[in-house]
């Protein structure tokens, strides 16, 4: 036989005292720890005990047979359980009735068994008649017992391949003869039917008798739990979670208590601080003579505990009708705001005047509250600012600062497509940019509604209030200048049929939208809803600006932000953003006074054309450039040399080649000529970033004018900048080495006309898997700082575009990837690359400054990844600067807690 | 002062014996060392010294001084080249005449400076007058080193950037007055103006006297040899070609001969065996009364030396004129084959019945000579086997393999295309497969000409001698079906306009080729050329038989093919190829009876039709295999399952569609709906290896079916079969768990049905990057074996396609990338993964078999890597298989020479 480690097998809890405590998870699963924590700080919580987790696992090594001396144990917590509770196990007068549930180290919701009620039979049913005064939930209880038993220990389902549930089929039989519609209408008399009905059905069906004996019920009911360890779905769900298997789990044996029986019983559940608001008073909700389920089911309406919130004339508070309960609920909130030092969440049961707690836990609340709270309990001196930071998910800030749907609002839900910036939006649809800004113009709120967008509809997006496109992905170009605006979009809803003839959209469930409806997107989820929904504006409160101090103080890795536009640096920099790490040049370009310049520079035959293109453009990106120094004074500020392909600046549709063509004096064959030049079967992989630059180095030396007499102007003027100037899609040293030579000269000759000193760094996005792995030789050529671009890393290191890539979700949902490698960045894989090429960077530069500007540098599991990885800094949509703040926060109090 | 570590700076040769040797290249330079050897070894070298390297660089390191005894030893050296020359540096009457040449470790062909006839001044050019009596020669000599001397050492043209060469400018002013066209035209006394008029121009231009005294001028040339190490170009060369800066060069300075002081004096070149056949008898020309150059320019018909083949009348021998020299030479022929062990090539000068050897080397061949040549002296016991496969480069097979154009024909280039697919194909134009077809029918040759080719044309590529694409690149489909065929190909011809309309294309210059006219392809260069080339069959003599199998004994790595026919396997299998590496099957599914159930197959609504659709292709795909399995008998067979995205199985032009659908009855509507579903922005990012096999685990199912009946009956058959599946573009090891999962079950099956155990490995291709990252997951989900696709790996770490990137040829010759990644592997980048990927999956697996699909798997420099990286195989295209084999031999060879 296999040692088992501990001599001890089972914990007994209950009576304001237990055998383990909250930190023995290990052996005693989430479940049975809690329990004896409670116990042990004094809660009043029905008494039982916990078969650890040590005999799950001697169960299996064992050939499913329980170590020596667990029945003795068991029979021994058994007693003490009886005196505790004042009833007696199988006692047909004073019928004890017990709970068993599994519970393992970490959750596995839904994957494994629980039995209810253990000890109900023919004769302990008479005795609870009796205590209870309420045949029809005896009997309910005892049908329900008898069904859970025949499926859960008996294997009745499993019995008969997937017909269905055979006690749900007898039920209806009845409700069928007697003309119910609804479970509620049974009597009494029909439940004591079917729990003898059922028992039949269990012996024509199984050949065995249902268990009368109450021990032999709670075995059956022990060895399910452990049996549910193994089933199938458990083990896959722990595969994808990656739980050992040999962690065992625990089994929970516990008293049943009732709130059910008579006047004198109540249940409730309750807040020990409001979870919607994070007000510091008790908030709970119950019923009287009534089960936990009651409270939830919505039959009855539960009333509130107490009188801290305006209370409906006529309805009684728990404070009123039973006070001295009530007082004792009041004082266990205090205890348990004491011990646990967070706001909880917990379900009582009043069985007879008696107080039960029957579980507490940190309780669920809303952004706004978890920040309250947090920020209160610091003031109260319960927490420290850094455990404050770590009350909140970082992506719970979100909801602070978007506008954001009225909770309460009801929605319609139309479609759903991919949610691609964040936020609320709400307007009248239109179906052309041109229209949107009229209206908007005229002060209505619109939703611009296409295909997909192009640069012409720039202008467009900016008036409207939301983004809603049939194609593209999360890079789309809807995509990313809607993240970039902070402009709620949602992209690729496939379900939705755009007419732009008819102006209206149809949905997949045959609902047309016309022109001027009103619509609802939430950018957050992707929904698009019907009508107008209510929006509740963001507000900074006070305490959202004290967390935030606390999170700068915290963290050690700088955050930067993406913006390509001097609107997007002050959003960001007023949320918090200490420089810009990518800004992206080719975004300016779309702007309709450009992009006919940029046309005609792309469709010069020669360079003298394409400078002389090049000349009319200068003045803009100068002027642009000046304008993000200006507001990010002090600040570094990473500008990316042109990196898109040429054919994205293109027109496509005959009309607008013959419009251009006019436009510029080109002949529209030449045009056409260039375009199918210019086209590649797969963009992504051709002529795009650096390559461009170097095929056309004028380029690069206009974007490098640009910033530096945009530089020497504001130095002029007393503004601190500082420039960096970032190559995209360096794959070979020598790449590096000939743009950065182009960015030197032109500094040299615009500070000697000048006459000004300019202090600058010529660096490289690392965004290729060989940039990666030849970094020391990048560093070596004269890179002054690595940027990752992780979307195009991920894209390149799993050769996939995430645009393409339709299968992404069915990859998700079959669980071949456990999480998106576009959201989360993949640590076993790219991350891999990330630190080799942080590695082979600092391996010939020590020291050298390294950042990520990919999408993933405002995802909070990314940025730990990030700061383990050395970083200096993390850039992300501004709108995410707050969120990336405190992921690095929390990095650094969880590293300080880990270290100590 | 820098320490310079040898005490000798001057090591003197000629006379029968030198201070130096061969090997001494470090110290001497390349020509140094050589002339050592040659005059160590007994030959008449004329008596010349080498300056080492070592004062080079000390040359360097201390401020362009020399260091102290220099001067002195090169006095002495000087005197001793004038005893054994009988001749005085600077005597007016005898003078001797020296060359002043670089030699660097590394030779760095026109990268640096030599000086000829130093010595000469207005003196000694009356000495040489009498000497020679050919005053033209004189003069010519004279003129030509002033200006030589004027550029190199005192330099002219580097004072004036960027115009014309000065003394050019005087040459066309002369040549102009006097009429003349040709230089040959001008006299003596031309020349001798030309000198006077250079030295003119020198003291004009740079205010100062050309140097009269021959000390001067021979110091002057050491001096300029030395600093010509330091050039922008040579500084450039060396940085491109990884050539260390502190080598520095040696100077050589020798004494100057003349083959045309007279009839007593003639110069010469020879073979010590036929270079062109490679037969063993002496083999050269010659010339009297002449220099060096005028053998080679071809103004003069020389004479051979011999009688060894038929020699025309009236032409003299050297044998027959100079019988003792020509004795004398023949002696050293045998002294040289006996040293080097080689074939050797020289050049010869005899100055008034003098013999001087100038040059020996390693005679440049052809391959069939260099066969030949490599085996007759392992037969004459001069160098071993191992010794032998040293001797050819393995491109040099391709020489032997293929069907060549007669080097003698006249070649009229009309265009120049990629060269797809090597061979020589001669054919008259068609512009459609179907005419192909028709006229091979009928014994026509023909080359079919298309913009680009598709599925459809097959059977009209197959007929054709070659094959002709004005799109496309290096893996269109043009050149893979081409390569696969062994078919003569060029593709991306873009400078030819194909008109379908009128049946005929257009060169760039205006000539214009109509069907039924005559064109030869040549697939080695990618030209196209006018009317119809003689061609040379391949010829497996019985020398190359005895090689191969001299191979097959040293190589230590198996060598196997890419093959998708039983045809090519056979071929393969002929050139000795060890098993099949890759298989694809989806070039199956090309062919004209089975596209129609593959395009049905993917326009199933659902899983049924498309297993209905499968169902029809399983028995075609499973006649495939067994024919396969049948020609591979024993050996390996992997066979990749379903590869590319399945829009390149379907139609495209209207007609196409409407076709499509009529013969298999869908809707035209429905079709062009499932085209715009399949529509991927970038295909090679997108839907395509396992990823369709995870969509549709029926098509994996459906091939492993066709894999497994056919070994089945195979087996029944008494064939050997191992099948080996592999699993395409795995980024996850949950992709692979879940296709190997597919695979053994239909395994299973089919092993039960059919009555028969089939042993079978499931690996996988590493060509994402993550795969290689995560290599030991992979393995750790029970890949068999690993192969790594480099094309797509070197495209992803790249992050580039082949095809799209135009830039590529750019690239190349503008130096940033050495090497084309995609025709030798990159060993820095991608080799890194290769290693990584290797290192991983052998750490969980150990002695994992790993192998290479690639396109590298032919090229000999990215053989002796898979050879260094632990590989057991590496696997190329039939025709390559050859190649493959003596790179792997050589690697062996070179390894176990390293160790020893």
């Amino acid at each position: 036989m296999a040692p088992v480690k501990a001599a001890k097998y089972v914990y007994s809890f209950g009576a304001e005292s237990a055998d383990g405590n909250g930190n023995m998870k290990e052996l005693l699963g989430g479940k049975g720890a809690n329990l004896a924590e409670m116990a042990k700080i004094g809660l009043p919580v029905p008494s039982g005990f916990t078969i650890t987790t040590e005999v799950c696992t001697a169960f299996y090594k064992n050939n499913k047979k329980y170590p020596a001396g667990l029945k003795k144990e068991v029979a021994a917590a058994l007693k003490k359980i009886e005196k505790e509770m004042g009833a007696k196990f199988g006692d047909p007068r004073n019928p004890l009735l017990l709970s068993c549930r599994s519970g393992a180290r970490a959750s596995m919701p839904g994957m494994m068994d629980t039995v209810l009620n253990i000890g109900l039979n023919e004769d302990t049913v008479q005795g609870l008649l009796s205590k209870t005064n309420n045949p029809r939930f005896v009997y309910d209880s005892y049908r329900r017992f008898i069904a859970m038993y025949g499926d859960v220990v008996m294997g009745i389902k499993a019995a008969q391949e997937k017909a269905e549930d055979p006690f749900e089929l007898l039920i209806s039989e009845l409700k069928q003869k007697k003309g119910y519609v609804d479970d509620a209408e049974m009597t009494a008399e029909d439940l004591q039917q079917l729990a003898h009905d059922f028992k039949v059905l269990i012996k024509d069906r199984l050949q065995l008798e249902f268990p009368e004996d109450p021990m032999e019920q709670l075995w059956g009911a022990i060895g399910a739990v452990f049996e549910s360890w193994m089933t199938p779905r458990a083990v896959a769900y722990r595969k994808i979670n990656d739980l050992p298997s040999d962690w065992g789990t625990a089994v929970n044996v516990q008293a049943m208590v009732f709130g059910n029986m008579g006047d004198d019983s109540a249940t409730g559940v309750a807040f020990s601080r409001d979870p919607a608001t994070g007000d510091n008073y008790f908030y709970g909700e119950y019923l009287t003579n009534a089960q936990g389920e009651d409270v939830v089911a919505g039959i009855r309406t539960p009333s509130p505990i107490n009188h801290v919130l305006p209370v409906a004339p006529g309805v009684k508070t728990l404070s009123d009708i039973m006070p001295e309960q009530y007082r004792e609920l009041d004082k266990i909130r205090t205890l348990l705001e004491n011990h646990y030092r967070d706001m909880q969440d917990l379900e009582f049961t009043i069985q007879q005047k008696k107080l039960w707690i029957l579980q507490c836990r940190a309780g669920k609340r809303t952004a706004k509250a978890a920040l309250k709270i947090a920020v209160d309990l610091v003031k109260e001196k319960k927490i420290t600012p850094d455990e404050a930071l770590l009350r909140l998910m970082p992506e719970q800030l979100n909801q602070l600062l978007l506008p954001t749907f009225d909770p309460k609002a009801e929605r319609e839900v139309l479609a759903q497509g991919l949610p691609a910036s964040p936020g609320a939006a709400v307007g009248q649809v239109v179906f052309a940019a041109s229209e949107a800004e009229e209206l908007a113009a005229r002060g209505e709120r619109v939703i611009l509604v296409r295909l997909e967008t192009s640069p012409e509809d720039i202008k467009g997006m900016h008036a409207a209030q939301g983004i809603l496109t049939a194609r593209g992905g999360m890079t789309s170009h809807a995509a990313v200048v809607g993240r970039g605006m902070g402009k709620t979009c949602v992209v690729g809803a496939a379900d939705i049929y755009v007419d732009y003839a008819r102006e209206e959209f149809t949905t997949k469930s045959g609902y047309t939208v016309k022109k001027g409806d009103w619509i609802s997107l939430d950018g957050g989820t992707g929904c698009i809803m019907k009508g107008r929904l209510e929006t509740i504006d963001a507000r900074l409160t006070g305490d959202f600006a004290t967390f935030m101090k606390w999170v700068q103080k915290a963290k050690n890795i700088g955050v930067r932000t993406n913006a390509d536009t001097p609107r997007d640096a002050q959003v960001a920099r007023e949320f918090g953003a200490e420089g810009i790490g990518l800004c992206r040049t080719e975004h300016m370009f779309f702007e309709e006074d450009r992009i006919t310049s940029v046309r005609e520079m792309i469709l010069a035959s020669d360079e003298d054309g394409r400078k002389a293109a090049l000349n009319k453009l200068l003045p803009m990106q100068r002027e642009d450039f000046y304008r993000i120094f200006k507001v990010m004074d002090g600040m570094p500020v990473t500008i990316r040399t042109l990196d898109p392909p040429l054919h994205e600046f293109l027109v496509k549709t005959e009309k607008e080649i013959e419009e251009l063509a006019a436009k510029i004096g080109h002949r529209v064959e030449s045009i056409k000529a260039k375009l199918a030049e210019l086209h590649e079967a797969n963009p992504m992989l051709g002529l795009r970033g650096c390559r461009l630059g170097i095929q056309y180095p004028e380029i690069t030396a206009m974007q490098a004018r640009a910033i530096f007499e945009a530089a020497s102007r504001a130095i002029r003027e007393k503004i601190k900048v500082i420039p960096e100037i970032m190559i995209p899609l360096i794959g070979h040293e020598r790449e590096f080495r000939e743009q950065k030579a182009v960015i030197d000269r032109v500094a040299r000759e615009v500070m000697e006309s000048e006459g000004v000193k300019i202090k600058y760094r010529v660096g490289t996005m690392i965004e290729l898997p060989r940039a990666a792995l030849t970094a020391d030789r990048i560093a070596g050529a004269g890179a002054e700082f690595f940027s990752f671009g992780t979307n195009d890393l991920t894209q390149f290191t799993y050769g996939l575009s995430r645009d393409d890539a339709k299968f992404i979700p069915t990859y998700l949902s079959d669980g071949i990837w456990s999480r998106d490698p576009f959201v989360n960045l993949d640590e076993n894989g790219v991350g891999q690359l990330v630190k080799i090429g942080i590695d082979n960077g600092r391996s010939v530069v020590p020291g050298l400054k390294v950042g990520i500007c990919g999408e993933h540098g405002g995802d909070p599991r990314t940025i730990h990844f990030c700061c383990d990885s050395g970083m200096d800094y993390v850039s992300c949509s501004p709108f995410r600067v707050p969120i990336a703040r405190l992921a690095a926060a929390q990095h650094a109090i969880l590293s300080k807690k880990r270290e100590s």
